[in-house]
């Protein structure tokens, strides 16, 4: 292998191949990226088994190839060399020559024999989602996924597409995090539930463009998310999800409209004197058109009150703070509606449209 | 107790106190700042034994008081005040009620009782010295104290006056830092050791102004440092400091003259084939006009050359590469200058007027 490329467009690539490198791993293999040279493409791919990801890279080729090297040591060789342009060699001894300006480095590498390829996946089923939709909605959901292993199910998020409405869910035992989104077309059918983890780095590799496109591919074992010179691979978790409907509700006892800010900060500092360890729920007092809080603590007790409109009646009701802070800062809207029917049933944050749904389960408390 | 007082005004002031409170102590006491509002003076103290602080705020006093209240706490609930006022009154139960806009926060707190007030110190003996130099000093020399409790005056720093200098020095058996610095004034002689723990969170509440002086209070336990609204007491190091002088020469076989930068970032790329384990040194070979870095190891090996220019012989000589990185690292001269006697003997940095030296002892290896 022989090529020449642009230090800070192979840095990019690296990085893209960095978010399925494992952070410690029994396999040596798994620590390595690809790096492929064949038909006039430069290609890097990293594998951790759950995830996997191919990203291509401009560059002269001036001889093709293909070995796996530690990923993070050539990330970090690449990134503090002191020229512009890379050149990269590979002799018959698997020694890769890594050379910019005067900097000379040899590495010991690979063939990459043992390590695990993507498999070919039948491009079929796809939908088009923008990569701004798509990073939105993954940081919208993706705090309430269970990282229970023995719920696997809980620990990704079901992907539902039905017509032109994608419909991503994700709960944890306790709470519920719904997002409905208008997609440009109509597809078929579909329902996975796709982990957590890779959402996560896939969001990571987003730029976020309202104007770039993401596809994303599905079979029965994994999502394929393409997008620029990038593909993702994710196996999906299997089994069946929750049957999610029977869960909402749209009964209420208690309708209350309140600035989003004003909330999430109040519910901030009641944290202040809970410890780690502690499960302290915030106690909220709704009553007239005002919307108090309430925490006591081994540290002490802390009160707030704010103003809110109320549609409904009086109610006292505990929650674990966290869940809410979660959701409220998620929400971009100004003022949120939140629904209540008594202090044992769920709470549901939600607009109108329904482009949202947050369902949290109260606590008990003891006043 | 009650007091009125500016938010940002009390944040900065625990923002200072929080330098002497310990991450964790076996003695809660200690985790407290002691509040103590008195002749007109609000004042925030804390002391976890080896450093101890008193800084004092601006504010309304309605009645005058004193108590302990564990810092980190305190500094939260502040923090995320949603008003730019603080209203703070303690009972006779001891619960301090921190109120700001709509939120209150009642927390227990404690009697003052069994909190270490400093020491009062006699303002003899003192030396004036700009925020700026101070803190310099300090970076420049801090990174070359040791921390083995085992031989204690290494983990302190020399302070040593004579005159209108001011030598400062470190050492912790592989390598000395040296820094001369003239003083406005002339001073009676001073020999202290001050521990490198306190010289860090001082210099961390320094705020460098070359017009803002520090005075220094030096007595046979203490140095007292004395800066705008706040005054910082260390114990000292008991104990006899190095013999220097008879470490430092002026012979040398190599003088090398070389670009800062250059040398700094090669060094920097050498450690790159470094694992945290492994103790590898880099390999310098002088020749002609040029400085070659050669480093290997299990990773792979790289070598690079900078433009120098030399007096005297050519060498071959290793070192630790972090040494050298630390001490390049806080020149600010953009060229150095490198002397060397053989591969055995220390080499030294150091600038004609000798306003630092920084000495390190090579490293064997094996071509």
């Amino acid at each position: 292998m022989n090529i020449i490329c642009d230090k800070s467009k192979l840095i990019e690539g690296i990085n893209i191949a960095l978010k399925a490198i494992p952070g410690k791993s029994t396999m040596a293999i798994l620590e390595c990226l690809v790096l492929e040279v064949k038909d006039n493409i430069i290609k890097l791919i990293a594998n951790d088994l759950e995830i996997g990801i191919e990203t291509t890279i401009d560059g002269q080729i001036i001889e093709e190839g293909s070995v796996a090297i530690n990923a993070k040591v050539f990330f970090e060789i690449i990134r503090k060399l002191p020229s512009d342009e890379v050149t990269i060699s590979v002799d018959d001894n698997y020694v890769m020559n890594i050379s910019g300006g005067k900097a000379k480095f040899n590495i010991s590498v690979k063939p990459t024999e043992e390590f695990p390829f993507l498999p070919q996946i039948v491009k079929n089923n796809n939908i088009t989602i923008s990569q701004f939709s798509l990073k939105e909605v993954i940081r919208q959901t993706v705090f309430s996924i269970s990282d229970n292993e023995n719920t696997k199910v809980m620990t990704g998020e079901l992907f539902e597409v039905k017509g032109n409405k994608l419909k991503v869910v994700s709960l944890d035992g306790h709470r519920i995090s719904i997002r409905n989104i208008e997609l440009k077309n109509s597809y078929d059918e579909v329902s996975v539930i796709i982990p957590g983890k890779t959402l996560i780095e896939i969001s990571k590799i987003l730029n976020g463009g309202m104007d770039d496109d993401v596809n994303i591919y599905f079979t029965d074992k994994h999502a394929l998310f393409e997008f620029e010179n990038t593909i993702v691979l994710s196996r999906l978790i299997e089994g069946e999800y929750y049957k999610i409907d029977k869960m909402l509700s749209s009964d209420y006892e208690t309708k209350l409209t309140v600035n989003k800010k004003e909330m999430l900060d109040c519910i901030d500092r009641t944290t202040l004197l809970i410890k780690e360890s502690d499960k302290k729920p915030v106690i909220i007092d709704i009553k007239d058109d005002s919307m108090g809080f309430n925490m006591n603590s081994s540290i002490g007790s802390m009160n707030e009150e704010i103003s809110a409109i109320k549609e409904g009646k009086d109610i006292l009701i505990g929650f674990n703070p966290r869940f809410l802070m979660d959701a409220l800062r998620v929400i971009d809207e100004e003022e949120i509606t939140i629904y209540m029917i008594n202090p044992k049933a769920p709470c549901f944050i939600r607009d109108k449209e329904e482009s949202y749904i947050y369902l949290i389960l109260p606590v008990n408390f003891n006043v």
